[in-house]
Parts: C-alpha cells; sequence; structure tokens
C-alpha cells in the first residue's frame, strides 16, 4: 500500500537512500557499523516521503529536497535511538536496540552524531528559515519528552495534556516534514500554512493510532513489546479512558501506584481496554484528526502528491504496525 | 587571573550571560528550572570569550558574535549533561550532576534539548559556514567521545590514538569558538586558519592538564572525584606513560583487567604517576603545544586581544581546577 502512495516521488526516494548510505561512509568503522545498524534497518521512511510529496505543488527542486528528506529521516532516527536508551527498551523493529547490543553510552553518543549530522544536511539546503526550523522543532520534541519524563505514573493527566504531549514528541517532526518541504518549494505562504496543519492532524493522528496499537497490537507485527507505555508509566488516551471508567479497582491505578512493572495489571489493562468500547473511541478521534488533516489539503493543486497525501491519512488509520 | 585576561570583552561576556539567561526562559517549569541548573551554574566561559577574543582583530560584530558566543557555551554544557549521565557522574562543579539529581533519562532530554538549542542560536548569526561548522563539529566531537567509549578499559593505546582522541573530544570545541570568531568577523583565510590552528594547539593543552589535575588535583579544587578516568577505563597520558615504565605489575593494568572501579588501583596509580617524573611531562608536552598556540597568534595583529590570548594560553597552564 504504501508502494502506491509513494509512486509519485518513488525515484526520489531511491536517491534519500543513497543519502543516508552516504552519512554511513565514515572513517571509524566503529561509528559506520552503528550508523548502518540504526539507519537503514527498514523504517518505512514516511518523513521523508512527507518531505518530498509536500514539495510537489510548487517548484520542486532537488537540490535541497533531498538533504531536508535525509535531515529528517536521521533526526527520526537518533530521537528513536534514545528514546529507546531512555525506556531500556530492547527490541525494536524486531532486531536488539543499539542500547541492548552495545551499551547506553553508545546509544547516547550515537545519538547525538545523528543529531549534529541531521543538523550538517539541513545546512546543505542554504535556507535559514528551514534550519531554523528544524532547530526549533528538536526543541519541541524534547519538552514534549520531557513532558512525559516527568509525567510518568501521574495518574491525574486531561485528554487535552495528552494531545499537547503527542503534539509536541510526534506531530511536530510530521508538521516539520510537510512545512519545510512547502517551504523549499517556494510554496505560498497560505499553501505552507495548509501543509503545515496537514502534517500537524496526520501527526496526531498517528500517535493516537500508535497508542491503540500498544493495546491491540502483536509483538510479532509490532516488533516490540506491547504494552510498553504502561511499564513505562506513560499514560496515552486508552489508559486515561479506562481510568474514567473504572475509577476505582483499576489495574492502571494500581500499577502506576506501585510504579513498576507489574506485568498482572498490564494484562489485565489491555484486557479490559480490549474487551470495551475504548478502542472505537480512541479511533473515532484519531479518525477525526485524519478527517480535518484532509480538508486542509483542499486548497493545494489537484494532483497525484495531493491523492498521496489523502491515502496517506487513510493509511495512518488502517496500519498495524 | 581570568578577570584580566577578559577584560577586552567584559561588557560583551555580560550580554552573553544574559542570552544565557534569556535561553532558560521557557513555558515548561521543568525545563526552565533544568536549564536555569546547568546553564548559569558558574562555568568559567572560556568558550564564548574565545569566539569574542577572536573576533577583535577585523569587524567586531556583536550582532552576529553574541549568539554564537551562547551557542557555544549551551553546546558545552549539553555535552558536560550527556557526559555525566555515560559516566554516572555524580557531582560536577562542586553541585550534584543533572543524572544524579533528575534521573538519567531527564539528563538525556535535557542534553538533547540543548544540542539544538545552541543550532537555533547559530543559525542566527545567519553564517551558513559557521552553521555547517558548529554541525560538524558535534560530529567529530561525538566521534572522539565514541572512540574513548570503545577503548574503555583498552591497554594497548598508543600516544597518538590519545592525541587524536582529545583533539577530538576536546580541542574540536576550543577550535570551533576560535574559528568561528574569525570567521565572523570576516577575517582574511590566512587570520582564520592562524586563530583556527591556536584554538587547536590550546584545546590539546588544556585537555592535557585536564587529564594530568585528574591525577593531582583536589576533590575539593575539582568539584568532582580525583581518579575518574581510571574509574571509567578511560586511558589518558599519565596512565599511558606509568604502563610504559612498569609494564609488570602494575595497577593501571590490574584496574583494566578487572573492569571495575577498584578504588586500591586507583590510589596506587595516582600514588605512583605522583612519585614519578610523569607529570614533569605530560606539563612539558601541553607546554609545547602552549608554545605553539603562542606562535600561531604572530601573525595576528597586535592589541589587547592578542595578549589576552596569549595570557589564555598560560592561564591554561596553570589552571588548578
Amino acid at each position: 500500500m504504501l508502494t502506491a502512495i509513494y509512486e509519485p516521488i518513488q525515484q526520489d526516494l531511491v536517491q534519500v537512500e543513497d543519502r543516508l548510505k552516504t552519512a554511513c561512509e565514515v572513517d571509524f568503522p566503529h561509528l559506520s557499523q552503528l550508523l548502518n545498524y540504526s539507519l537503514r534497518s527498514g523504517g518505512k521512511r514516511v518523513r521523508p516521503a512527507l518531505v518530498l510529496l509536500s514539495a510537489k505543488f510548487y517548484r520542486y527542486d532537488l537540490e535541497c529536497l533531498l538533504p531536508m528528506a535525509a535531515a529528517i529521516e536521521v533526526l527520526h532516527t537518533a530521537t528513536l535511538v534514545h528514546d529507546d536508551a531512555i525506556d531500556d527498551s530492547l527490541v525494536r523493529r524486531g532486531c536488539p536496540t543499539v542500547n541492548k547490543e552495545w551499551g547506553e553510552d553508545k546509544a547516547i553518543l550515537l545519538g547525538d552524531y545523528m543529531l549534529a549530522k541531521a543538523e550538517e544536511l539541513v545546512a546543505d539546503t542554504q535556507n535559514l528559515r528551514v534550519i531554523k526550523l528544524f532547530a526549533r522543532t528538536i526543541m519541541t520534541l524534547c519538552s514534549g519528552e520531557l513532558n512525559q519524563a516527568f509525567n510518568a505514573f501521574n495518574l491525574e493527566q486531561t485528554r487535552q495534556q495528552y494531545l499537547e504531549r503527542i503534539a509536541g514528541k510526534t506531530a511536530s517532526l510530521l508538521t516539520l516534514a510537510t512545512e519545510s518541504g512547502a517551504i523549499l518549494s517556494q510554496a505560498p505562504e497560505e499553501s505552507v500554512g495548509a501543509l503545515k496543519e496537514y502534517g500537524y492532524n496526520l501527526g496526531v493522528a498517528f500517535q493516537i493510532v500508535d497508542d491503540i496499537l500498544d493495546f491491540i497490537g502483536t509483538e510479532e507485527e509490532m516488533g516490540k513489546p506491547i504494552g510498553s507505555d504502561l511499564a513505562e508509566g506513560t499514560l496515552t488516551l486508552p489508559a486515561m479512558l479506562l481510568l474514567q471508567r473504572c475509577p476505582g479497582g483499576n489495574p492502571v491505578r494500581r500499577l502506576f501506584q506501585h510504579q513498576g512493572d507489574d506485568g498482572e495489571n498490564i494484562k489485565l489493562a489491555i484486557e479490559q481496554v480490549r474487551s470495551s468500547s475504548i478502542i472505537p473511541e480512541c479511533y473515532q478521534l484519531a479518525s477525526d484528526y485524519c478527517a480535518q488533516a484532509h480538508r486542509n489539503l483542499d486548497l493545494l493543486p489537484d494532483n497525484a502528491s495531493r491523492r498521496s497525501l489523502m491515502e496517506l491519512a487513510d493509511f495512518v488509520m488502517a496500519r498495524k504496525k
């Protein structure tokens, strides 16, 4: 399904892969190995695709789009490497994490290296507005992650706080992708705004679905354990709704009050969420954001890329991993 | 002594402090607290001073120098926060580290935020050459740190490897300071080269002295425990020389072979280094780099800033912390 969506930019995505490969070619063999391991392990390349598709409405200039597309994938990977180190995660995309395989110290340093590599690639766009936007987005992203860390095992969180947090930690990166694609293609400000909004709404929907899959997915499909948000004390929308419905003897409440990885309570919470109407309710919210993302595209010229962006929103809703 | 050295740029350093203060003013109180704690805890501001002093030979333009000077201090602080998280250090500048006080997860995220904040500040220089140099320097720095991590507890290291590593992990940042100051003041390329070399030589001397102080300093002066390099398995020049002199029953060899924090062997190694001629030998090497740094300045116009840069090299040699 993604292959069809990526059709208008398929050739250019191959060039993005080349850039990523080049980024892994460094003199220091240990570093080269770590870069190859983390950057070339089969991500879906959603963010580079968003950069390219968003640039297809005005002046499509590969010279600056390729470094931008590569930069955002390197940045995304850096955040995954640091997230795994922070959460002591052992598996990602079905493979051992960098922290598991090489230790947490190497994971921190590799993530730092990749953050800088991403900035270097962005500088190749020679566009100061995009360079600044890139740095600010990382700041937003880290604030969102810090907010999550400071609220670990906190039961008193509102839906509004949840939405703000996922806007910061996930939607910000998708917004960066679409907004930078628009800016680099010299889109008029109105279209930059529309694509930015599209990225934001897509990103919120994306994260809500991610949080749903942590309850209803399978470890095999996800390439990582289910229920990991709960284990880390992260209160996502399904857990929040479960708390509201059963305020008393609730497995989420028990788990958070003990602040530990209690397999039994996680299992119970997953069962209760699955057997309730919580999942459809969460999907409805994600679907509302997706519908909004569709509407954001109304302003743009109708072409193959606009259809791809529409379909990408539908893909986000339907994805199983 | 530093006050006298900083005299030509004293007023401007106050403005750098203002920029750092502004960088700490964010909406999210937890983040603001962490930023204030780490950025405003009394560093010596050597790197911002180097940016400003290096810019005093041609067009001194505060508009771009202030963000650059602030950026390099934010970057430096970010690397300290991550270093402490990696080494599980408990004390820095006499205060608990961020990882000790708030946990390693917060330290990683705070460091990431500061890396991005530094890039945002650099973007304010609007100088693409400096923006790229900044990103590349972080990459060099992380490579140096990774090199150190991969060589932890490795007894088979040459002096050349040691020098390359400290060039990467320390001198790179001082080189960035002097080179960017030169570039932003529109210095001719020959002067950019001279100031860059000066920064490099100063940085190598700086780190050799740092490695000496880890053997001969006091915990009170240093604001952190002595012998910490050995405890982390980092083979610095004094330890390397001790190994060469006593290849057999050597405390460094025993410590590294057991790969653990053996207080007895660290104590022994410190005693043996102190009672040998190793320390003067290390100082001699640092002094050679300092002399080279002095010579690098020959090319520049003679003014108060050049004298300050000379004295800064002497200060690096004489410092006790």
